[in-house]
């Protein structure tokens, strides 16, 4: 046989197709990827004789391993020489880099240069981790960082701040700003481990606090009756100190946000279904978020937008008069602003209009059902948004001043 | 209740556990995500009767629809026109980016550029789609681009190139080289359809074609004896026109290879399992593709490291002398190279290390057991290296002057 001489015909002798994708025009593809993580509440994670954060590196204690540590230049101050001194003892060499941890560190440039920190150690893509220690911009740059490295190496989330510890830091979510756009680029990423310390919390200013407990109230009041009646009678009392302290009460707060927040996660990672109660307190904020001045955190924005929602909800009679005081005081007395000047009916008209374009052209609008349970809607007018905004301005103007029942009722 | 004044205390009142995540101090999460694509053979996809391309962008010829179009800039040469006018006739409306087709710019700040025209049209990430037309650096930086936005948005994949079409633009890796490294920084995204038109080949170089049929030969060796044969009786007759014109032959070989690759990608996507078939000839050469001078194309360095292969598996004696002639003198006949003086026992020897870094720790390299079949080694030595080199040199000098039996079996 010759091939070269043979010119190009149709086959005689084709074998058998033989391939379980048999040749044809058309194929289909269809595959499962698997994702799975822990997320472990861990007190005392930076004592040596603390095995959780050596064994999500993949130490042992015996064996030398490597692994790159990401942090931001406060936890660099704060725990850096302690996170040094654990993994030295577990026998982990530890390659660092540092960044900002301001929200303008939140590009792409950061995450580039995290990529390049791996590069430049050598790092072994299947078995040496990433470990990100910090607040929201560190994960989220150190996250995206990892999943885009040579298509996704191994990372293992520390967040430090209440915000990360129940909402941020235990998600897939990755990603930095670009342009004006918050979060333009990102990859849903899910990091190995999350481990949670709130021992961590003793150096969050208390701003920041409250700033992360606005998530819990809202989990609170999207799906957990309990967690709000138990916030309703202590959240005067989660200051840093007492949720670091690790009494039964801040246990079962961030047990409880945590258990809440992987719950609407774990079948919707993807966010494929674009209902999703997270979203609660999540409509309007970004508007907010966009144009207060001085800037309002991501708590007290979703704050204001909650307040609107509640009032929503209590003007359409899915919340009583009761449970929507219940709502506002709460949220008043854990120290989250009700109200901000910034929102107009026109305004929070628009950013509904935005919304629904992220929604896929629907308002799909989570409302509470009373305390501990949503429902969407996708009728929402711009009288009722006018409504609610001036339900919730003299209600806020009453607890503002003193809560004082009467004056509470002149809203009603 | 004055909840401003109760100091923090464990409740008496939390009602029963009622999240499906109970509280707790470790959670799992776990989640599998769907992935799902098309891949098509559709002959005169720019012909706007052919309703394959416009159903891709989601139009249906009577309400507008919008895209981005992302082309490299012989592709807008060659097809441009066609692609608009075959848009417009089906009321897309399109929005463009050109790119540079070479391998310089395969890097970030294209993929950025990209996701920077999707910014710019206001691209509704739900609904419209990036449609991704040229050879592999196009494709790979769209996908990319496409993977980021927003964390995701639906592209479509039509490779113009042989290799683009029965290889990388069939699958779901996206990428961009960072540093001296090639891919360092991408994801595993999947389109959501490929969509294969032979007759683009009319306008690809022969040299190019030839590199395509590298990986369809590839195909063959590793897991397609019967398609093996129909090369050895029709690879002469491959060239740009014949693949294009779109016989019996062509549409045989193109559909073979394809449906190979799919078999080989859909069961491990996101190549978890490192031993990989199609991993064949893609051990040495990418020391090969770093340092021929002038360089090589891909398919060219797989080729004489497939050469390397084949001779290593018949020194193991899992290819007969008659098979290891055969694979040589298929792909001699191809037009490929079977050797390159960069290539020693030395740099072997490196790229073998090498790989077995990125195989995480073994070195899982696939050999030929007869024609059609692999299995996976981890103990080849340097002898060995050394020995198929010589092997090598010695057929491909042979080949290289003329078809000499009598010469072929010196090296024997």
């Amino acid at each position: 046989m010759s091939p070269s001489t043979t010119a190009p015909q149709a086959p005689a002798f084709v074998m058998p197709v033989d391939l379980p994708k048999p040749p044809g025009l058309t194929w289909r593809v269809q595959s499962r990827e698997p994702v799975g993580y822990d997320v472990n509440i861990v007190r005392g994670l930076l004592d040596p004789a603390n095995p959780a954060l050596a064994r999500a590196c993949g130490a042992d204690g015996q064996h030398p391993t490597r692994c790159l540590v990401v942090v931001d230049d406060k936890v660099q101050a704060l725990y850096g020489e302690r996170v040094r001194a654990y993994l030295e003892a577990w026998h982990v060499e530890s390659f660092w880099k540092v960044l900002p941890g301001d929200e303008e560190a939140k590009e792409l440039e950061s995450a580039v240069e995290v990529t390049e920190a791996m590069t430049a150690m050598g790092l072994l893509r299947r078995t040496e981790k990433i470990v990100a220690i910090g607040g929201g911009v560190v994960l989220d740059v150190a996250g995206f960082a990892a999943s885009l490295y040579r298509r996704g190496v191994p990372y293992v989330r520390v967040p430090t701040t209440l915000l990360g510890q129940i909402d941020a830091g235990i998600g897939v979510k990755t990603g930095v700003n670009h342009g004006t756009h918050k979060n333009r680029l990102g990859t849903y990423y899910a990091p190995e481990t999350a481990l949670i310390d709130p021992e961590f919390l003793t150096t969050v200013d208390p701003r920041h606090i409250v700033n992360g407990l606005a998530e819990i109230i809202k989990m609170a009041l999207v799906k957990d009756a309990a967690l709000f009646e138990l916030l309703e009678a202590t959240v005067a009392g989660t200051g840093p100190q007492s949720l670091a302290a690790g009494g039964p009460v801040a246990t079962e707060v961030i047990s409880r946000a945590i258990a809440g927040m992987l719950d609407e996660l774990e079948p919707n990672l993807w966010e494929q279904v674009l209902e999703r109660s997270v979203d609660y307190g999540h409509t309007f904020s970004p508007s907010l978020e966009l144009r207060a001045d001085p800037p309002l955190l991501h708590g007290e924005a979703v704050a204001v937008d909650m307040a609107i929602c509640v009032a929503l909800a209590h003007r359409r009679g899915l919340l009583s008069a009761e449970d929507a005081d219940r709502a506002l005081r709460l949220m008043h007395t854990a120290g989250l602003p009700l109200a901000h000047p910034v929102f107009t009916a026109e305004l929070l008209e628009e950013a509904l209009r935005d919304a629904v374009k992220h929604r896929d052209g629907r308002q799909r609008m989570p409302l509470t059902e009373g305390i501990g349970q949503v429902r969407f809607v996708n009728d929402l007018t711009r009288e009722e948004l006018a409504g609610a905004l001036e339900f919730v301005q003299v209600r806020a103007a009453a607890l503002g001043g003193r809560e004082d029942a009467e004056l509470l009722a002149v809203a009603s």
